[in-house]
């Protein structure tokens, strides 16, 4: 059965890297919370959550209420970031409230709750995609100064132009100080407790401290996401190095001799060369990869080409192994496809064995 | 929360036209057997296996024994096209066999075996993927002979040149014709009990039909895939009309009143024309759709645009519909990557929800 192997000693390793870089820059070091949502981006959710825990890290961020509850015991804070918490759900799982209508929601849904839900406030700025409005933000606060159950946690945005070599992402984190320093004021006004405050990614954390930002404006936390994986997305040139931490296996299914001129797939794409010994290998589109055909040149980690067409649970390649390594790193497979690392990883899927070593 | 949409009437209908067709060429129609594969072809496996009980399908194909035992109550017959089966499991879950290595690791595994094992033989019939060779099959049925616990049930291939309009298709039919009696002789010569032969898909078989075949060459089955999801993926021309059977739907997340030159997403890739309300909708590529980016042109059911880049776990449109429909028919999403309407539908998380319609 093909398996995806889990390098524990790189993420060890990479959360590693990514803290000493933000200390070099940064007066006080911020808290890593992990981003663990959509199945830990196709790595395995419960997998990585125990290796997070391993690490010390005490906040994580999930897709959803499903994923929260799988991993409920393992943390302190756990954000699920899409969807509504049920009023019984744990204490320690967090609801993101993306728009007015959804805190008003999650407000009624409460009012006989027997536990208080803490809420954290999500900001729109500069991205224009989900979140409250910065003119939205004087009513949000008004709503919860009347609501029973509710607790301001958390406020926060998502600077997603860390990754981009223009001014864009300066316009965000200034939005973003001006929201700290407005809810800052409401909550010491009305003697409340503060809540956390973040907006930054690995690459936007890092883009930030290389600017010598004083520790605030990192925030409370920094939302560690791909880089804790072993990927760095960004334009900007990166000064530590990540390992990536999943890799692909596949199990012999069977081995031919075929001759020179024989085909090979749907379609006969692939025509063997020079006579020899070809096996398929048991993952194919159907288990998430990206369906390789003539217009992909891709090579499995140990070099063999993996021939078009790939079919839904197998592909074949010129080798006899019986196991085969079909990566140790997304890169090559997000080029070729014009995509980015990200889906290639989320895509993986979850039915394959997660082994961690 | 996003969800697919399943409508069971469209999968009947599917069912049924294809039976009606291949009745029309055949003088004996032969018994539909399911593809449930992968997921269901991503459509759901508990979901549609319950389906196809329904329609009174007695023969399925699964991925392997982890999708076979979850649905091991339903058929009389499940066969699991991949891996190994445990000697204990239920003994309506058939091996496939696809080299003389994985038959010799099965028959040794079931020497101490309390019940009898049905195998399927899995022949090469000229993909040159996985499958015993044709000069290899005397072989088999040597070590079957000496088995113990083993019972040979069925004999199959994959005719996977249904879908390309040349003479491939029938070389492999022939290549299935001298197999077929090849173990039939055999096993009357040894008074054995006749196993099932099998080597066509929805396409293949129809293409058969067309050429008036008799109906021992489409064998004692025909093992429906796409054709029963609604998609029809051959260069051939079809005569029946199929419907797709799968719909996305995602619920919204926010709205914001965007200006005229005000960006949406990642990248900034998206630029608003005109102001108007802009929603987040909550699925994206880590949901298994691929990755919206400004090649792309897509639209959902109801028109509206699909803005670049799609997130991970959500996409931007300018709508303020509470649900919209992401896609009735992924056919406009295969075209638009370059790929096929299988790879679009296997990646579809099992984590969205199914709603059987």
């Amino acid at each position: 059965m093909a398996y995806i192997r889990l390098d524990s000693k790189a993420f060890f390793h990479n959360l590693t890297a990514i803290t000493n870089e933000l200390s070099k820059a940064c007066p006080t070091t911020p808290n890593l919370a992990l981003v663990l949502k959509d199945n830990a981006y196709g790595h395995g959710l419960r997998q990585m959550a125990h290796l997070a825990k391993e690490a010390s890290i005490e906040s994580v961020f999930v897709k959803n209420y499903e994923e929260a509850i799988s991993i409920a015991q393992l943390f302190d804070t756990i954000t699920a970031l899409y969807g509504e918490i049920p009023p019984n759900a744990p204490s320690n799982i967090w609801a993101s409230i993306p728009s007015l209508q959804a805190l008003e929601s999650c407000i009624t849904a409460h009012k006989n709750a027997h536990q208080t839900r803490n809420i954290e406030l999500k900001i729109d700025i500069g991205m224009h995609r989900n979140g409250i409005a910065i003119n939205e933000l004087d009513s949000a606060l008004a709503q919860l100064e009347e609501a029973e159950h509710i607790k301001l946690a958390g406020v926060f945005g998502h600077n997603g132009y860390g990754d981009n070599d223009d001014e864009s992402f300066f316009t965000s984190v200034q939005a973003f100080r001006e929201i700290t320093d407005k809810v800052r004021k409401w909550c010491e006004a009305r003697n409340y407790p503060m809540p956390r405050f973040h907006s930054l990614s690995t690459s936007g954390a890092l883009r930030l401290g290389l600017h010598n930002a004083n520790g605030n404006d990192l925030g409370d936390l920094v939302r560690i996401g791909i880089g804790a994986y072993g990927y760095h997305t960004s334009e900007l040139p990166l000064h530590i190095a990540l390992k990536p931490i999943a890799s692909l296996y596949a199990q012999k299914i069977s081995s031919l001799y075929l001759k020179k001129g024989d085909k090979i797939g749907y379609g006969g794409v692939s025509v063997v060369e020079q006579d020899g010994v070809f096996s398929t290998y048991d993952v194919g589109y159907g288990d998430g990869l990206l369906r390789v055909d003539s217009r992909q040149n891709l090579t499995c980690a140990s070099g063999e080409k993996i021939l078009p067409v790939m079919s839904m649970d197998c592909f074949s390649c010129q080798s006899e192994r019986e196991e085969i390594c079909v990566f140790d790193d997304v890169r090559a497979w997000a080029k070729e496809f014009g995509t980015i690392p990200y889906m290639i990883l989320t895509h993986l899927s979850p039915a394959l064995k997660r082994v961690v070593v």
